[in-house]
């Protein structure tokens, strides 16, 4: 194993969500041609809420280690852009809101009760690594943030399209990541390409996004196969 | 919520046993119809292993914060029995032999490279249960075996029937679990049933149960989903 080079790293980071990143998911696809049903993207809403409301809790736990002030000046605006800076705000409300427009209540989504097992393990997989990992695979986890963007940009159109009895409102989430995570991802990269200061770190971070992208691959998988099972 | 009676709360525990244990499950239907691939069955045994090799780790969390002397005396039988008591001997050593009967090597078995996610994630969340949660909890949370004993007597009958290229030696694990598993089962009946002090105990000891069903289920789950994928 060599030191690669930052852009060789960063080439190599981009390759991991190129191969495993969960755009590629059969059940997101199917959401991209507007072939789900309702109860199937209902469900989706549901069991990806889980993973939402668990976002602040893994940045605080990655707060908790990063190496300075700036750090975690910069990571905490992660937490603030998803709890808000008041009620009514932040990116778990604009959750909630997609929930109402697709037919669950704030008590359902906020209860998460009706998350089916295999998400809740995947996502609480993620907040224990989050929780136990150096910060350096801590951060690296979160890049596949790398390739949201672009899912995002064509998640608003596709469901604009397909699903227009979703009132636009409740796709206010997606436009607002769309403005928020370019600072996240500079911040991000910057720090990943250069605190890995041996081919071992590079390879650690390489294997955190890997467990990354398995943890957002089956969480779809288990709503896939929990919607699978009622309608067989 | 009243007190159950232990004999009510005895029938409550098994209640969840009949309606969510994975003997329910459609691929364990499957096997033991017979009507696994050499694949499917090769599959099962490499991601269940992951679940074979956590049980004395989570043995041991429980082992932590048994109430007495006595009780840990009981509780360590059961690491004894998955460990062994000398190189070649235990549960985990079966489990490697059932491996290369069904053609999976020790080397893979113990790298626990071709565990799929889903599982991984499943078989975690237990081991943190029982690591986080009160030993009341943890406890209730092995209550599967309450069911294990006549699947297991099945499972030796239908494997024998349905697979005979399997050396019968692969099935010792299952045999000595019927020799193994009824000082277990009684000494954790007592335990559960007799500190379970009030109504919300009682109902504590039943969602843990209902969590281990979910995580056996979810275990299997990843399985179908990763062998359906690779045939379709």
């Amino acid at each position: 194993m060599r030191q690669l080079s930052a852009s060789e790293f960063e080439a190599r980071l981009r390759e991991v969500g190129e191969s495993r990143y969960h755009h590629l998911h059969p059940f997101n696809q199917r959401m991209h041609a507007g072939e789900l049903s309702r109860e199937e993207l209902r469900g989706w809403v549901i069991n990806r809420f889980y993973y939402q409301v668990n976002l602040p809790i893994k940045d605080a736990y990655i707060l908790s280690k990063l190496p300075s002030r700036e750090d975690r000046r910069q990571w905490m605006t992660r937490i603030v852009d998803h709890d808000g800076r008041a009620d009514g705000e932040g990116g778990i409300e604009s959750w909630l809101r997609l929930g109402e427009a697709v037919g669950a209540s704030r008590d359902e989504l906020l209860g998460c009760r009706s998350v089916v097992p295999g998400a809740r393990f995947a996502v609480d997989a993620y907040v224990n690594f989050c929780r136990t990992r150096p910060w350096l695979e801590a951060v690296a986890s979160a890049m596949t943030e790398l390739f949201a963007p672009d899912l995002i940009a064509r998640r608003i159109d596709d469901m604009q399209r397909h699903y227009p009895w979703i009132e636009p409102a409740g796709l206010e989430y997606f436009r607002a990541r769309l403005e928020q995570q370019p600072k996240d991802i500079e911040h991000m990269l910057g720090l990943v390409l250069s605190s890995a200061q041996t081919p071992e770190d590079q390879q650690r971070c390489v294997e955190a996004l890997e467990f990354k992208c398995d943890v957002l691959w089956t969480l779809l998988d288990s709503v896939e196969q929990a919607y699978r099972k009622d309608t067989a």
